[in-house]
């Protein structure tokens, strides 16, 4: 494809965006959230086999439109409330467009000068729009790197943690005595599965009791857990606090649990997620109060701050013990910057080893927006959910299961039972204009409400309060 | 930013990208490949806090010209030769747009029905097209997944090796036994950081001498290894054999290393992260005899396959036993799909939870170039390294080091020492009109020339040889 072809066919593709994002936020009744798809259904319409010849770009783009985007789930539709969002914006998807086509691949410091600074850069300016915690910042000790996931994040705090355990044995000997690893039992299940891959076993992870009434890990039930581990001769590795949980968005009191792992020289990492996006609103900064004790803090931009996945930004407070943990050098990656010790090497920051250029969509997006335009973003959210959360508080058929002091609000049927509850989750969901998904909380089927899109409007919310009311009738 | 300002800018990135393409294939002297920048030197340039209002984009496109683009390894250059290539396309950018665009996250089937099921068939296509084992084929029990790289495919073939070498016991249990994993010398320092993050520790691996000619694994040094371990009570668990090492391109000798795994009920994984894109032709399939042997295989098409980067293709011959080493499912993720068991869901397929619809991307380029189009990028590949290898061949100051099966070359001058080499490398790669890397060979320090850029041509070769021969009378 000369760069001709491509001229011409990018700006068709970008209409095609442009006319989906247009169709989504101007007539989103004509996409269902989640279309009515069968299993095998997109998979028998496509051939079995590439072709042997090359097609023109206009065959691929007729079965984009008639076999990819019915079968898609819209997670950019104003009536997606599930999970945690994943949205996008115009700028990240600009940033993202010159990454392709730099298509630098940045493992390290030499293959990619501007890659690895701007990302160290934007790192560092995030540490300042969330008020994070100076330690963090590359100008000491501390420094960020782009994650794909908060989940791989975990994972690499993990062996940070263990590195550190083991006094550096773990590198060589592996996991040679009992390690343990704590987060309430309402932590993600990325924690369970970074125990498992760094080869610690289940029955390594301790899930650590929460309050029933705040979904917050109880720092007693912590200390005592320590201290019950310890006695039985375990080597506690790693304490996982949550700001934010997934299924309720519970914060974890980070000045105890804190303090604890500083008495008990425990690696303290932060998974904030979802909610970490918050804090770039002052009024919501309460929520990372304790946060200056975390060795590793991580939150997704991907999740709520317009940066299209994959995005997630993970800090240490010491970046000497990541990269001892994770360095691999050999032969043919030595060069001239790396041996001067002047420069960041990112590759030994994650677990891969190649790496795209992710930093120019988070430049786009912080450029763009500002701090005042993010701000407005996440407060848009969060006074959507508010008044959905009004609107349920004032009707006697529903009830609010949990405090709601992000964009997620978690309700139900007051008095029903699970099956009531999910039979209307299912209703709900059913006509596609909107797309909700569940959890349980203290055992019992609850129905949550997330939202991110800034296609939301007071009129999504109003529009679903009302099929939700019909709906009770029924159920 | 409304849909109509993002087509705007869209359509002006997009242009960028077509100019930045067209300067690096017709006038690639004015972009230096690795530009002589200093460390601090794009940080130094940029504001130390993000703006706290919005920017236009013009602001960030004119600091992308000034900052950004001068201190930027150009990886698509045409007289990029170092490590191996990660060249992208028109259509792969394409592709990769769409995803941007549509932001569908597919952890689960249902969170992205489309998704999931274009990336099955899209590595169902691999398998015809590569002329993999049939039964890495979805349609049996076995089936494939992109990974972002050939890191990640080889952390994930070690947990479910772990997996089965200890029945089972390894989720819950952890590393409660001393596990051992085999590679070449030659082989790449991935397998060494995967057995370090899953807990074996570097003590756990073993580096199976090479035959100093080929530089080839040694069958008989791994089954003596394997007996030794055995006999010293240790759990042989995983075999990475290479398809093309990193620093010459030597393929492991699969049929007989194949049988060794079989009889010793050892997982075997094959690393054919540059080299599997060859098995493309018909001619170079002879490189991946024995591949019928293999547990688990990957490769990448961001290196050679004219995907951008990340898009690394990883298949298993059971994917029962990858998710059973790698599921979790916490309430939040439970659906309707999911429990009939009818669907994949590639959360559990790999380390991250959330994925990106990564499969456009090759289903533009596999679409665009046909098999036909892929091969003749190949061929064009393999027939400029074998140029170059001819000139080598005839220069009594050169010497060619090892074979060049693909399109690496590897050589020095002849007679040359250590120090020599080095000033030769650093000397060419100094003007900027080429870059190229380097590695040791039996301890010998080797220039090596991977060719992979389609804008690369018979003139770049020759212009890069007038100038090694020019720089060989002062080296
Ligand atoms: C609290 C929390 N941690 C981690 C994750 C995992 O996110 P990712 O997909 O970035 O791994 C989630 C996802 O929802 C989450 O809510
Ligand atoms: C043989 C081999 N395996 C693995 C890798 C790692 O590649 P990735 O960046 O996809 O992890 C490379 C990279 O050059 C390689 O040559």
């Amino acid at each position: 494809m000369t760069p001709e072809d491509f001229r011409a066919y990018g700006h068709q593709l970008v209409d095609w965006v442009a006319d989906y994002w247009r169709r989504l936020a101007e007539q989103p009744a004509t996409l269902p959230v989640q279309p009515p798809v069968k299993p095998g259904q997109v998979a028998g319409q496509l051939p079995s086999k590439p072709p042997a010849h090359g097609e023109p770009i206009e065959a691929v783009l007729a079965d984009l439109d008639q076999i990819i985007t019915p079968a898609t789930t819209h997670w950019q539709h104003p009536g997606f409330f599930g999970y945690f969002p994943a949205n996008t914006s115009g700028p990240s998807v600009l940033g993202d467009l010159i990454s392709s086509g730099l298509g630098t691949q940045g493992m390290l410091w030499s293959t990619g000068p501007a890659a690895t600074e701007l990302e160290t850069v934007m790192l560092d300016w995030l540490v300042d729009l969330l008020g994070l915690p100076a330690r963090f910042h590359s100008h000491g000790p501390g420094g960020g790197v782009i994650q794909d996931s908060a989940s791989s994040a975990a994972l690499v705090a993990t062996l940070a943690a263990l590195h550190r355990a083991s006094d550096g044995a773990w590198r060589t000997a592996g996991v040679d005595r009992r390690y343990t690893v704590y987060t309430s039992t309402e932590g993600h299940s990325s924690i369970e599965k970074a125990v498992r891959i760094a080869g610690l076993g289940e029955s390594a992870l301790r899930l650590v009791e929460v309050d029933p009434q705040t979904l917050a890990m109880r720092p007693d039930a912590l200390r005592d857990q320590l201290a019950a581990d310890r006695a039985a001769g375990a080597t506690p590795a790693l304490v996982v606090a949550t700001i934010g949980t997934t299924s309720t968005t519970a914060i974890d009191p980070l000045p105890q649990i804190g303090e604890i792992c500083t008495q008990e020289q425990v690696w303290l990492h932060v998974d904030a997620a979802y909610a970490g996006s918050a804090a770039v609103c002052p009024e919501l900064r309460w929520t990372h109060a304790g946060v200056a004790h975390a060795d590793s803090y991580c939150f997704d931009p991907h999740k709520w701050l317009l940066t299209g996945f994959d995005c997630d930004a993970f800090w240490v407070a010491d970046r000497a013990e990541l990269v001892a943990a994770l360095t691999v050098l050999p032969e043919y990656l030595r060069n001239a910057a790396t041996s001067t010790g002047a420069v960041i090497d990112y590759r030994d920051w994650q677990v891969p080893l190649g790496r795209r250029f992710r930093a120019l969509k988070l430049w786009f997006v912080l450029r763009w927006y500002g701090a005042e335009g993010l701000r407005a973003h996440i407060r848009h959210g969060v006074a959507l959910a508010a008044r959905f959360a009004d609107l349920v508080r004032a009707d006697d058929r529903f009830e609010l299961v949990t405090d709601h002091p992000f964009a997620l609000v978690c309700f139900r049927l007051r008095g029903g039972d699970d099956a009531s509850n999910e039979r209307l989750l299912t209703r709900l969901n059913a006509a596609g204009e909107v797309f909700l998904t569940h959890t349980r909380v203290n055992g019992r089927y609850t129905l949550r409400l997330a939202v991110g899109s800034p296609h939301t409007t007071e009129e999504t919310i109003d529009a679903l309060w009302r099929d939700l009311r019909r709906l009770a009738e029924l159920a």
